[in-house]
């Protein structure tokens, strides 16, 4: 019997050691190969570079690593478990960089959860890194440390908990919305939770062509008339409800709106559920235990999606985030930008094709073609943006 | 013809695209796999990790990790080239690491030269590493750089520029001086380079019982009577050349001298070579041009070493750093202590055993038992002190 803790419980087996490891991917087996990679050979390569510094996307590992950075404050359903705990959510996302795009992660956690630190630490690491992807940061925080990061770099800066669930909930929208015969603009939606995903799944919807969304927190509809608001929400009140002057609660929302998207955990009332329009689209992401049961969704929708592997239509990050990285650094971006994103979206949302129907209205988590189908659109994308090197 | 610059030179071709990748050690081929090592499953781990902290040392890659951590102010022989620039030589010390050690380094290149600010960034960086490799940090910043950074993290912390070339010269001098007949209290060491590694072999030397040592910088030999020294030749003189009060440059210093260890590039004339003990010891370590040309050497000395491939007696750092980490981890040491290091250099010495000869006074990189006997002798060492966790 081993003495660690947990030994002999399959999903604490697979941890052991960790998850990932460094492999050289150049010779060191003889004196040969040592003064070439090594000294005295690298000095030239070395000196290369300092003449010319965009050698380093040709001579490093630099362009093809992306540091997946947190403070821990975030993660997944478990909230502020500081920077050790979260290692093995970074670990896991850096292996799926690897698995479905290609992309070296780095996990770097992070011993300081102040705003200023974490920017000015990420700023001084970034020459090792051709890419930031933050992670599991909590907000508002995360909205000023990606907006700061984003104007101080030179090279790709994502928060995957926003634009990674953004990118994927529009993918699905859109072919939910093929299916059911809505127009965007005609379109009524709820989302429930105002942090880091709902900012951002609000804004891509917009920048779709969505207008009339309203956003719930927990005391109900963000508007500017409620009291307290932080300053994201109330932004986020002036590009959602004081638009439609919507205001209240669960009742207030659902109440004849056609798309329901959780991203709150927390649980909605079956009686507000069913007031909702016919044809309905559910999107209950919440892990493990989604807003609305996919059981109960589809008494009142015709559309029902999860975050969940075991149902159908799984909404997962995963087809996202490795393929924007791999499409960016193809296309050496120096950053990801709105149309990038709307195109990742949109070749996901292609993917299913005419195979679409209400249980398939978003690629499967495995299927090869994703990662490959996300990196060539959004590598398409910014090269006729020109934000490439 | 390819259009990137270099491309055909050997060397260059080998550093294309990096000299290393990350990979999974955690299978992420389906559907079960992904709900083990990530959502769900990765929860608990997280949980149980936020419950004891400890366990990050059994189901994180944390405790194999040693972040190879440089600001680029003294590369190699090229001085201050900048971080981008600095990137190659990391990538090849990581793989290095992992070549010779087992273990996983990530090169971390600052864009910041302000002691205080690469302090506080390695420290906020610390939750992501096992240990804290600094390399080719200019003087004296680097030794308050190391110092702070040992006092501050509970993990263990080496400036690879000092504390590697230490051990591995102490390795090479004790079988010198035993091939030679000497007893260490009664050898005379002229040290030419005042600068990281001469501080750190001065030191070692001190500790391994030699006390007639006097150390060199362009001005000649460091001593209290000086004007203007730093405060890490101050500290130097007083345990150097002040004990037996010499002064002047290489022709007092040389005269009659036992070693000589060259550590800073430059040319010592023949003329004061000339007049060394007899049986003199030359190691003469600045690459790719010694200080003293072995051929020049050889007229004059018994031993002679240099820190090239070329010729024999190669005094490297690789046999060092791999093995002092892979000890240090493989004991869960906390810090790596003065006696691990000697206990490292002992090991190493003990290695070339009866085949000790004028041509053998050190193993060779390549030798396959270097890396597990410094290991071994660096693990012992720390459980022995008990600094271990």
């Amino acid at each position: 019997m081993s003495d660690i803790p947990f030994a002999g419980d399959p999903v604490f087996d697979l941890h052991l050691g960790g998850k990932m490891a460094i492999v050289p991917t150049a010779p060191v087996a003889n004196r040969d190969d040592l003064s070439m990679a090594y000294t005295p050979g690298v000095a030239r390569v070395c000196t290369a570079i300092a003449q010319d510094p965009s050698l380093t996307q040709h001579y490093t590992w630099v362009p093809n690593t992306v540091a997946v950075v947190t403070d821990g404050t975030a993660v997944l359903g478990l909230g502020d478990i500081g920077p050790a705990a979260a290692m093995p959510v970074m670990e896991g996302k850096a292996i799926l960089f690897k698995a479905f795009g290609n992309v070296d992660g780095i996990p770097i956690c992070l011993d300081t959860t102040d705003t200023d630190e974490i920017i000015e630490t990420v700023i001084r690491m970034a020459p090792s890194f051709g890419g930031i992807n933050l992670e599991d940061i909590s907000a508002p925080r995360c909205f000023e440390i990606e907006d700061r990061l984003r104007e101080a770099l030179d090279i790709p800066v994502f928060h995957d908990d926003q634009h990674g669930t953004a990118i994927v909930t529009l993918a699905a929208l859109k072919n939910a919305l093929k299916l059911t015969g809505r127009n965007p603009e005609d379109t009524r939606v709820v989302i429930s939770g105002a942090g880091a995903a709902g900012v951002a799944v609000t804004k891509i919807l917009l920048n779709a062509g969505i207008t009339d969304i309203v956003v719930l927190d927990r005391a109900g509809i963000v508007h500017s008339g409620r009291e307290h608001l932080t300053e994201s929400k109330a932004d986020l009140a002036a590009i959602t409800a004081d638009i439609s002057g919507r205001t209240g609660g669960y009742g207030e929302a659902l109440d004849g709106a056609d798309v329901f998207i959780g991203l709150s955990g927390g649980t909605v009332p079956d009686e507000f559920v069913a007031t909702m329009a016919e044809d309905a689209i559910i999107f209950a992401m919440a892990n493990p235990n989604p807003e609305i049961h996919p059981d109960v969704a589809h008494k009142y929708a015709r559309v029902v999606a999860t975050g969940r592997s075991d149902f159908p239509n799984q909404i997962n990050n995963v087809l996202a985030f490795p393929g924007v990285f791999r499409g960016a650094f193809d296309a050496k971006a120096r950053k990801i930008t709105e149309g990038m994103k709307l195109a990742a979206a949109n070749a996901l949302a292609e993917l299913v094709g005419d195979d679409l129907a209400e249980e398939y209205i978003i690629p499967a988590p495995f299927d090869p073609r994703v990662g490959p189908a996300v990196a060539a659109a959004v590598a398409a994308q910014a090269k006729l943006e020109g934000v490439t090197r």
